[in-house]
């Protein structure tokens, strides 16, 4: 039999407001898992940005915690420091949304057009996209492939005006897309799919997570 | 068109070793969403029973955490306390599990089947009961259900015999169950499902959490 593909799953922490969107990140690995691939959860071990009181929504004042740790939450434990993920561990790459996702792996929640992305991601990405291994990302998180790819590349963070021209700014091509759909660019190898940057809720999600890992594995089929 | 059916999904934080299981809750409240079920989110409002380095798997030393605020990251920040909970905001209960589960919202991890539960928390339960309202419970939530229920009440952990042993002591039915399944107590409205007591991942989690609100809305239907 042959071994199962692998995909790595690019954590920024543990709740939408300073982290990875959870309910985006399991939808994702619902439907990995269901289409028979194996998981390879990977965060960056480094401080968040900010911690938020998801309940109030307030900064935390005070309150440092570790993208690595958190992220450990989502993944059960079984997670990696991205520092040592390397290119054998993975066939494809997924990345959920989530603000954390705009500020822990980027800072295009603070500078927009101009931001920056972690080194570790965008080397990740490049290495990712040289070697022709499908990339996906999901709500707000299509800003670091923008941001790292550039030149053209077609995605989508659903219909959202201005972080569309954002993303165009980059030098990214944005297509509009529907929430149980995503946007597949069949040269440079990337799905996005919008989430929460247009679903109403977990469903609408968890469809449009099934779209993109339908997507993603036809490039791995295609591969 | 009828006003739709409200589900309380009661939560106790967010991490499998110190909160709600996460892929458990999501799933749950996917298969919720789906069904067109409204979502409630509640969790009490009280610090969490220990803080827990989910990397390392070990407590993390004076890092004090409250179980609403945590829960909150699940909840996207739409969650009330339990203790403003009315009987009218819901017509069934869910119980997702995690560690949580079983030192939050009562103390089976310590106490096993001579366990207390956090007095809201069996309020809650025995009103719901007592109202003929649904109640579900996955992985080890199924603990609460027996202390506050006991008296006969059949239900599922899964395989797993001490588990079902201490359940028994309490005064429950425990009956095996696969992880794609549930067990229902007809009488007593009750469902649960192994879940993470018996998955392998979160595929297996969600047919289980599927499997649960097909039977919460046959009971539903039939009140």
């Amino acid at each position: 039999m042959a071994a199962r593909r692998r995909v790595a799953v690019v954590l920024s922490g543990s709740g939408v407001k300073d982290g990875s969107e959870i309910h985006e990140a399991v939808s994702a690995i619902i439907a990995l898992d269901r289409a028979g691939y194996e998981v390879v959860f990977t965060a960056p071990d480094v401080d968040q940005a900010a911690t938020v009181d998801h309940l109030s929504g307030q900064p935390a004042e005070g309150e440092r915690r570790n993208v690595l740790r958190e992220s450990a939450r989502i993944a059960r434990g079984e997670i990696r420091p991205l520092s040592r993920l390397r290119p054998e561990d993975y066939d494809a790459v997924v990345f959920p949304g989530g603000f954390g996702a705009a500020t822990n792996r980027c800072s295009f929640a603070e500078e927009g057009a101009s931001c920056g992305v972690l080194p570790e991601i965008e080397k990740l990405v490049r290495r990712a996209s040289d070697d022709g291994k499908p990339i996906a990302a999901m709500c707000i998180a299509p800003v670091i492939l923008a941001r790292c790819l550039g030149n053209g590349v077609r995605l989508t963070i659903g219909t959202d005006r201005g972080t569309a021209s954002a993303l165009e700014k980059m030098g990214a091509v944005h297509v509009d897309c529907p929430v149980d759909s995503s946007v597949v660019d069949e040269t440079r190898r990337v799905v996005t799919t919008p989430a929460y940057m247009l679903a109403n809720g977990p469903a609408q999600v968890m469809a449009g997570a099934e779209s993109l890992v339908r997507e993603l594995g036809r490039l791995l089929e295609s591969a």
